[in-house]
């Protein structure tokens, strides 16, 4: 373990981030985009210089060879990677830090951390690799009557514990972060294919417990479908689910724990379903005049029943934005692949559906065209995405994305009203223009999943402000077109407000009453997907 | 509306049932099964013969369009087709019957009824076809503080009232009988494509309720991937799930309901995921040396990644039984069907993963093979089947199935112990040898759906208690080997002590606490999935 540690700030371990010469490109753009010079910079302070108040919890003995209550700790488990957080943490903000970070490194340690939590009063937030972006992992107490808040950290759960070569499925330690995980399962020759944006820096428990979307953009692409049986533990004792491929036998259990977003117990580890490594590809590029012409493309290939591996579409100003472009045509990233057959045919049967609207193949005479052009410039920039962030917000560059899922008959307008509502916001926000693109990041029979990115010149000082604003506007859209509050992202505690109209009152009732009986003293996640019911 | 009235007692109208032939055959077989001459018969008594108590409910006014205490309503509203219930059909034993049947025409009247029912402390029973095999529509009081019961029968909701297109869903009316929603959607051009053995006697509702299995093997087999979103009436109101193609949004709240069994609520509607119709089929039949050999084949070929429409699999003893073979080997139907592109690819590369685990093509130069030959014979068996069941109840032939999912590596010796277990329990129950058999009904890339086929010759007056003592040894052996105790029929009363082994202790705990929260006064299905809380 010579790894180095992850930043206390950034996306990353220390030492990785943009090189001086990605940087300038980055802020050449924006200096384009907004028409500027240069921004003013603020430095967010160094690790040392970070104050936290002193811990309001005493570590029993039993829990000190696993718990600590170190500052660098705390500091690091402060923030996930939301963009309040990011400023936040640009302030040198550190009020909501928890005071004790455990490591289990067994189940037995992660029960014995949710007992003391409840002896203690303490408020318990299960941390994979902090990585979310919607403030699912904070520890604030927001006034609420906990004695503190402890980080139950599950990195130390980091093994691929069994493999079924029969049944091609796993048991695997919910800690694990992606690399670790397919590198342990790559000498069986099997994947999860589970790669989510955030892979490097997420855990397979995290995906579980936020539903994670998969960069596969077809079929087996939410975290939801590739979970066989899990093990939870609850302030109430363990829950463990059947290993079962399908079943009939009342209301999924699974599915109660999938995407519970650490409110309902803390998943340990998961039986999950896995594939043979591809050997065959197929794949492309193609141009369409339009980003609706590309999206009837999707709808037409993907209502056809081929199922590609990557099918993602993005808008001309994206295009142009990754480099993948110049901003007058919508471009589709398309591949087929599979560890058994050719896939030949598939591609060249989505290459029609496409054509009929007006998708042209670039570069056809590349064998591997999805992987180079104008697709491996695209996917270049979105590995590298998540080490823009800290670079732009230091700059006062607002970056953000507000996702969704919406059925196709509805896709249009909710595209136009998001689009419309989060420039306006922009403008009203920060009173320049800004820039809000679209890509879709998976796609269904019924309908796709749309990405807003949005960029805007805020002002430090006013940027959770200005955020805030942009955020709220894009996401009333959202939920008046029809669509999730987050088709990948989670819920919680940035898009509250507005998944408290998406799901069903009484969904919530009864989300909220098997809470309380599994933990009756509320110290899990509070205020994440359901009113605190606290400590008594 | 000329359809004659459901059967109370049997499968499907009256005036349906075996030809004189058929049932001649079928006779003929189990004779030569049990080596006697003639079975002795009971006869079930006529309807205008069977006697139930006088209402304990009066239907108030505001009802009486819609609700009623008839003689004929009641019978045919006490039994599903499970068979204890058979059994007490036989014997007159209508104890169990309903008070009122409401037939609600609209979900103002459902609600009305939901109302009715928690005013008059009364159980009410969600009914669709009636052709439920777990006993969930069972009325009985079971001693529970209950003033009376209602069946909520609700075949007047029965249409399709949308179609979208673009998006290719339906919004449908949960009442609606298979053939009905199949008639609607055609002029469409479009198709639901779940066709479970009940088609033609369940519901969309029903189907939702209990995760019904479609008859197509792979992929989009279960009714839960079908739905894209539900309304549900709780007696505390009304439930409505967005329509998303995908959703992170918390626990998917669909699926709470999906196989919740009436216990949560009414199902009243849902919007449904559609396909296109097939006109691209390729398939055929093929034999293996043995069953084990061919459920390798299933295996290779669903992690292959290959999506048969079918691909059952039959024991030698099976194919013989359904007149597609001789017994000396077992039988693979598997066929391949597109809306949009053709799937000979598909069709050959999976007759090479059979090849190699034996599986030979039977009369490959039958263009629809796979419904001709030995297909088609099992294909036509498979349709009559469920008009077997009354002719031989009634020679007190016991005939049920047990039937379960379970991953691939412990496949074989759940098979084994199944099998072994039921074998004795014949033996030891009715004192001669009857017959177990094995079918696959679905497959998945971990495992299959193993389907048990039980046939033993009982003593009239001592059926229920044979088919007991049967039944418990093979779902004892299903959840000690590791099996759910239902891939599709689900949980209702019958599987209650196994489901209870099953589902973790807490998600009962969680459910019941749901249930509480939905339905404070326990009267929807008290005893189904959980313990009855009784009314106040």
């Amino acid at each position: 373990m010579t790894e180095a540690p992850l930043k206390h700030f950034g996306w990353g371990r220390v030492g990785e981030g943009l090189s001086e010469a990605e940087e300038k490109s980055l802020l050449d753009r924006y200096r384009r985009l907004f028409g500027v010079a240069d921004f003013p910079q603020v430095k967010p302070p160094p690790l040392a210089e970070i104050r936290v108040r002193p811990p309001r919890l005493s570590v029993p003995a039993a829990l000190r060879s696993y718990a600590r209550d170190d500052h660098d700790d705390r500091v690091a488990h402060t923030y996930g990677k939301a963009f309040p957080e990011y400023v936040r943490g640009l302030l040198g903000d550190y009020e909501g830090a928890p005071d004790v970070v455990a490591y289990p490194r067994s189940e037995a340690e992660v029960a014995a951390v949710i007992a003391w939590a409840g002896d203690a009063g303490a408020l318990l937030a299960p941390f994979g690799a902090g990585s979310g972006v919607v403030g699912g992992a904070d520890c604030s107490l927001d006034g609420g009557p906990y004695k503190g808040a402890i980080s139950l950290d599950l990195s130390r759960l980091g093994r691929v514990l069994e493999v079924d070569h029969t049944s091609r499925t796993a048991r695997i330690e919910a800690g694990i972060f992606g690399p670790a995980l397919e590198a342990q399962l790559k000498p069986h020759g099997l994947t999860l294919r589970h790669f989510p944006q955030s892979f490097p820096y997420s855990t397979l428990g995290g995906w579980i417990a936020t539903r994670s979307g998969g960069h596969f953009a077809t079929l087996y692409t939410h975290i939801d479908d590739l979970v066989e049986s899990l093990r939870v533990l609850t302030p109430m004792g363990a829950i463990e689910t059947r290993r079962l491929p399908g079943s009939g036998a009342g209301p999924a259990p699974d599915r109660l724990f999938i995407g519970s977003e650490g409110i309902l117990g803390v998943i340990t580890e998961a039986h999950m379903r896995l594939q043979e490594r591809p050997r065959f590809r197929a794949g492309g590029a193609l141009s369409f005049p339009d980003f609706f012409a590309a999206a009837r493309g999707v709808r037409a290939l993907t209502q056809a029943g081929l199922f590609p591996s990557n099918c993602r579409i993005l808008d001309p100003q994206e295009t142009q934005n990754n480099g993948a472009g110049d901003g007058r045509s919508a471009l589709m990233v398309l591949a087929f692949e599979s560890g058994d057959h050719p896939v030949e045919a598939a591609f060249a049967r989505a290459l029609e559906c496409c054509a009929e609207e007006g998708g042209r193949q670039e570069a056809p005479e590349l064998a591997d065209a999805h992987r180079e052009g104008a697709a491996g410039r695209w996917r270049e920039a979105f590995i590298r995405m998540p080490y823009n962030r800290e670079r732009l917000i230091e700059r006062g560059i607002i970056t953000d994305t507000v996702e969704t899922a919406i059925t196709w008959d509805r896709f249009e307008a909710l595209h136009d009203a998001v689009k419309k509502a989060t420039l306006a916001a922009i403008r009203e926000a920060t009173g320049r223009e800004g820039q809000v693109t679209c890509r879709f990041t998976h796609a269904y029979p019924d309908g796709p999943a749309p990405y807003f990115s949005i960029h805007a010149q805020g002002a430090h000082g006013r940027l959770i402000e200005q955020w805030r604003q942009i955020k709220c506007a894009g996401s009333e859209a959202i939920i008046a077109s029809g669509g999730t509050i987050t088709h990948h992202h989670a819920v919680g505690r940035d898009h509250r407000p507005w998944y408290d109209k998406e799901r069903p009152e009484l969904f919530a009732a009864a989300l909220k009453a098997a809470k309380r009986a599994l933990d009756p003293q509320g110290i899990l996640n509070p205020g994440v997907l359901i009113d605190p019911e606290p400590a008594r």
